[in-house]
C-alpha cells in the first residue's frame, strides 16, 4: 500500500510510552513505530509537538495525514486533554459517540475511558479500547475479559456491551510488598521467573486465612527454608495472583465460556497457567492487537455515524 | 513494698521501645519504666549496659537486683541472644522450660517466641507471652485471641495450649498502602479517625472481588467525590481490619465464646467497633497488663520446675 492509502492512525499512548499504527481501511497494520514518549516525559504544551513529530513519516506528500485516534492516559488529566469517562453499560458506539477531538488540530481524537458509578465505582482508559478489540478479533459478543497488569481489569460483557468491571491492584501491590515490605528482606526480586514456586502461590491462594495471611507466609516459608529467596517473588505472584483470579472469576464468570485474556505476552503466559491450575478455561487475546482492532472498530463506528 | 520484697523485673523489649516493671511475689506491678531504647536502637555489644542502666533503680542495698525475665524481640536474631522458636502446640511450661538464660549475667532470661511449622509455618514472638497472660487474666483456659498490629496475630487455645496460629499483614500492609501506593494520591493519611469510613470500609470487605479489589474501591470512590481526602485512610483502615476479621474469624472462632482481644488501647478501640460491627462477641484485655502476667506466669512456672 501507499500512504495514500491509509485510513487511520491508530495510537495507544500510555503513562510511559506509546506505540502507533498506520492502518489501511480494513483495519489491518501496514506500518508501526513505538517510543517510551509516554504522557510523564511530555510537557504539558508539548503534546502537539509530540504527536506530530511522533507520524511525521505517515504524511502525504501535500503535507495531510491520515485522521489520529489515541486511547490510553494521553485522555487523563496527567495527559494532553481531559476524555471524560464514558458511563458503564458501554458499546463501541457509546466510546465512538463521545471521543474527544483535540481542539487545534485537524482529525485527532481521544477516546475516552470508561466509568461504572453505581453501588460500585470504578475507572478504566485505554483496556476499554482492548475489550471490544477482543470481541472484535474473538467475534464474540459476550465474554468475561480478564486484563492483567499493574490494576488487573475484569469486565463482563453481554450482546457486545460492557456491563460491569472491576479493578484489582494485583501488579501495582507485587510491585510494593518486593520492594517496600518486609518481605523484602528475604527476596531476591529479580530472580527469574519459577514455576514451581508460582504454583505453590496459586495452591496457597485457596487456603483459608485471606490475603493478608497469604502474603505473611512469604516470610514465614523465607524463615524455614521452604521457598529460597530465589523463589520468594514468583511464590508471592501466584498468591497474589491466585486471590485476584479466584475472586474476580468468582464475581464475574458464571458460564463455561473460556475467559478471555487480554495482555502482552510474558504477563498473559503467567496467567495463562493460573487459569489452567484453577481449572478455568481461557483463550488468549495479544494486547496489542486488541488495541488496533479496538481502535479501528471504534472509528469505524465514527465513520458510520 | 520495698525493693526487698521484688520477686522479678519483667520486660517487654521491642524493636522501637521496651517497658521495664517491677513485681511482687503475686505478681503485681511496683513501678514501672519506659524508653524508646528499642533493639534497633541498641549496638550489638551495648545489650548488658542497656539493660543494667535501664534497671538500675531497682537494685538492692549489697548492688543485687531481681532477677530478669524478657519477651519480644530482644530474643530475635536481630536482638541480643537468638532464643529458637518454642514449638506450637505449647503450654506455657513449654515456654518456662525453654527460656534462655543470657549467659554473662546471673538471672537474667529471655523467652522464646513460638514457632509453628507443620503444613502451615508461621512465627511470633512477645505475642505468646501476652497470650499466656490474657488466659491469665480472664480465667479462660480456651479462647479465640486476636493481637492486632504491624502484624496482627490470631491464635487458638484449647486446655490452656496455644495449637495453632497465624499472621495477617494488616498494620503493615495499611502502612504502605498510604504511604507507597497510588492510594497516597488523593489521601491525607494524617487525618483524624473518621467513624463512619471506617464502617463503609468495614462493609466494603464483604462485598465481592476481594481485598485487591476492595483496596481499589479507595481510589474509585476518592474520584467520585464519595470518600473525601479526610475520610481515605480510615475508610482503607476498615477495608483492611474487614478483611483480616472476616477470614481469621472464620478459620479460628467456631464458638460463641468471646474473641479475646489483646492490645494497646486506641487500636483495640477500633478493632473493638470493628468486631461490633461484624456481630462478634469479644472482649478486651489490656496488651500492656497481659504482658506483664504472662512474664510472671510463665516465672511461676520456672520457679515450680
Amino acid at each position: 500500500m501507499t500512504i495514500s492509502n491509509a485510513a487511520l492512525i491508530a495510537i495507544d499512548w500510555g503513562t510511559t510510552n506509546r506505540r502507533g499504527y498506520l492502518l489501511d481501511g480494513s483495519g489491518n497494520i501496514q506500518e508501526s513505530l513505538e517510543d517510551t514518549l509516554g504522557i510523564l516525559a511530555v510537557p504539558a504544551a508539548g503534546f502537539e509537538d509530540a504527536l506530530e513529530s511522533f507520524v511525521a513519516k505517515w504524511r502525504h506528500a501535500d503535507g495531510s495525514r491520515p485522521p489520529v485516534l489515541m486511547s490510553g492516559m494521553v485522555g487523563s488529566r496527567q495527559g494532553w486533554i481531559e476524555a471524560p469517562y464514558a458511563l458503564c453499560p458501554a458499546r463501541a458506539g457509546d466510546l465512538a459517540a463521545s471521543v474527544m477531538r483535540v481542539p487545534t488540530l485537524e482529525d485527532t481524537w481521544i477516546v475516552p475511558g470508561i466509568c461504572l458509578n453505581d453501588d460500585r465505582r470504578d475507572v478504566m482508559r485505554g483496556e476499554e479500547v482492548q475489550i471490544f478489540g477482543a470481541l472484535e478479533l474473538t467475534s464474540r459478543t459476550s465474554a468475561t475479559i480478564c486484563l492483567p497488569g499493574t490494576h488487573s481489569k475484569w469486565a463482563q460483557v453481554e450482546d457486545a456491551r460492557l456491563i460491569d468491571f472491576a479493578t484489582a491492584m494485583t501488579g501495582e501491590m507485587f510491585e510494593i510488598m518486593c520492594t517496600h515490605s518486609i518481605l523484602n528482606a528475604l527476596m531476591n526480586k529479580d530472580a527469574a521467573h519459577d514455576g514451581d514456586a508460582f504454583r505453590r502461590g496459586l495452591e496457597k491462594s485457596a487456603s483459608t486465612g485471606g490475603l493478608l495471611n497469604h502474603m505473611f507466609s512469604v516470610r514465614a516459608d523465607g524463615l524455614f527454608g521452604v521457598t529460597g529467596a530465589e523463589q520468594q517473588s514468583s511464590y508471592l505472584s501466584g498468591v497474589l495472583i491466585g486471590n485476584e483470579i479466584r475472586e474476580l472469576a468468582g464475581a464475574f464468570h458464571q458460564t463455561a465460556e473460556p475467559v478471555l485474556l487480554v495482555g502482552a505476552v510474558g504477563l498473559a503466559r503467567i496467567y495463562n497457567t493460573a487459569f489452567d491450575y484453577l481449572g478455568i478455561a481461557c483463550e488468549s487475546v495479544d494486547g496489542e492487537l486488541a488495541t488496533v482492532k479496538g481502535l479501528a472498530a471504534i472509528w469505524s463506528e465514527i465513520a458510520r455515524a
